[in-house]
């Protein structure tokens, strides 16, 4: 058994598929909010050109690798690396996106989501969810465990205001080092009092909860999650999904539905993915991808607390390690995959 | 054994897949040539309300029901019926789409398809193959049988185009009762003279004979039966899918393909259906769907010869066919699916 995913894992899946779900919300364009991207503006790029990278190992539609501002480059490195090694098929699904990658994709429709201090952040959130329940459906016919991955700069916010809505007393991670903790929860506050939203007002409306507070990711992964009923369904991310869980319980969607993070974020003692999950009561998996042995500094302090999770990293890493992949390789391979990626010429 | 598909289909698909592929190409604006649409704009709608009606049985972004100017129905509707009746997942994949769906799709990126008299058809013909091939693979992991069919108004007309400059001496089919024949010669012979291609002049650059003379469901369904190695392929349509067949041949593209179309093709007498596929050396099947049978005339009338294919109606029938559905039993779900199917309010 790998030492490196915790705890054990015993199932293996005949035909996994890793899904990442490719959004924008203008809440990750407030200054200093998220680390996905160098600046604001470039946010929008960020989730098309993870995509990019995962499907091609080239950067297309961006003009820069995405990475965050101290230089770590994206997870999606990690997520390459860990699909290059086992050759399960990715997926990405575009929810409210702004920016399309140049490779296939899954429309799922749906705008932008709006900055939640200044109005509702999904409008279309029951359209999502219904073309997402459509597709889970489908795929629920081709493979027997699903990971659900994201891409949406700003959506650990959006995550916090939806937990508050639905009554927990949570904190979210950061893709900085140092987390805005006090920004992240001005932000919620205006949002909530503009939406007339209390703390835990919601926990019976959770739509509502997106509509009003949340972002493009949350209801298409909700809606896959409801239309793979039947299939293993594994949740690829932080407080994000962990929140994406806690709506899904407030929906009383079932089955076989877990989240797999990484240790970066068991370890970030500013966020309570342990609490959101275990109070959800689904089980929880994490990977310990290893990047301190990287050879390229940039990677390297990921395990200092830099990006932490993205791209469903910690999913692609458990799914390394049942493929029976060393850490020692998915570190090497992450490497390789960033010194060879194919950026556009300036 | 079901007596309504021909020759006997010993194969039983554990993951089949419905695929089929919506495109749009200027060449199917040139009055009189396709009718799949009451008029030449209302073409630009009609595969993406094709998909609409077969993934929700409402039409959201056409007026009305896509039909024939004789006021026969989409093949969609026969299409939806036999799935419906097997469970089996449908996935549409837009190809050079103008009007996108408002309903999941992968989205291979493209232009719409140009006036082949006028312009290059396909300028992003390799970028299409390419990005149709990635999506192959990744389906080819979770698939043991991936049926493609297509809608593009115009479509048949490319097609003749592209055999003619393979060097075949074929006639294809068309979905009007008579076949518009001379209008379609005369349309392929301003194109080939515009491009500088002569009979057999491109049959051995098959992707040039796409780019100056196709359209953009053929590179995509060219890049899914490559990426489809080890994935049986049933293409799904008539003279269409032969040009395909026929590209795939000259492109060196290898493994379990076959074709299957309905009846109404087969016994066209003023196409070439049969001796494209024979001479490509490629099985065909075909399906007999008994829409004589059914309780409304414009349906009734594809037996005459109206419509004939689209939308892979003659594949969906056989994997109808295959899982014990009754032809009778398929001519009611048709006529129930048209009678039930959504349409937007005036």
């Amino acid at each position: 058994m790998p030492n490196w995913i915790y705890p054990n894992f015993e199932f293996r899946p005949k035909r996994p598929l890793f899904l990442c779900i490719i959004s924008n919300t203008d809440t990750g364009k407030i200054p200093g909010l998220s680390a996905a991207g160098t600046t604001p503006e470039l946010t929008d790029y960020t989730p098309g050109a993870d995509a990019e990278l995962v499907e091609t190992n080239r950067i297309i539609t961006m003009p820069e690798l995405p990475e965050a501002p101290g230089g770590s480059p994206t997870p999606a490195i990690v997520t390459k690396a860990a699909l290059n090694l086992t050759g399960v098929p990715s997926l990405f699904a575009a929810s409210g996106l702004r920016k399309k990658p140049a490779v296939p994709y899954v429309e799922l429709g749906g705008s932008a989501g709006n900055d939640i201090r200044k109005e509702s952040a999904v409008p279309d959130a029951r359209a999502i969810y219904e073309n997402a329940a459509n597709l889970g459906k489908k795929l629920a016919r081709l493979s027997d465990c699903v990971f659900i991955g994201e891409s949406i700069a700003g959506g650990t916010t959006t995550a916090l205001a939806v937990l508050k809505a639905l009554g927990y007393d949570a904190n979210v991670s950061s893709s900085f080092a140092t987390n805005p903790t006090g920004l992240k929860t001005q932000v919620v506050e205006e949002a909530m009092k503009r939406a007339g939203v209390r703390n835990g007002s919601l926990k019976s409306d959770p739509i509502r909860a997106v509509t009003e507070l949340g972002d493009p990711m949350m209801p298409a992964a909700l809606g896959l999650m409801r239309g793979l009923a039947g299939t293993k369904v594994m949740l690829a991310g932080g407080t994000q999904m962990a929140a994406v869980l806690a709506l899904g319980k407030a929906l009383g969607i079932e089955g076989d539905i877990s989240i797999v993070t990484t240790k970066y974020i068991i370890e970030d003692k500013t966020a309570s993915f342990r609490e959101i999950v275990e109070s959800v009561g689904r089980p929880y998996y994490y990977s310990d991808p290893g990047l301190e042995n990287s050879k390229i500094p940039p990677v390297q302090i990921y395990a200092q607390g830099y990006v932490k999770e993205g791209v469903g990293m910690g999913g692609a890493a458990l799914l390394a390690a049942i493929y029976g992949v060393e850490q020692r390789s998915l570190v090497e391979e992450t490497d390789h995959v960033l010194l060879t990626v194919e950026l556009p010429k300036k």
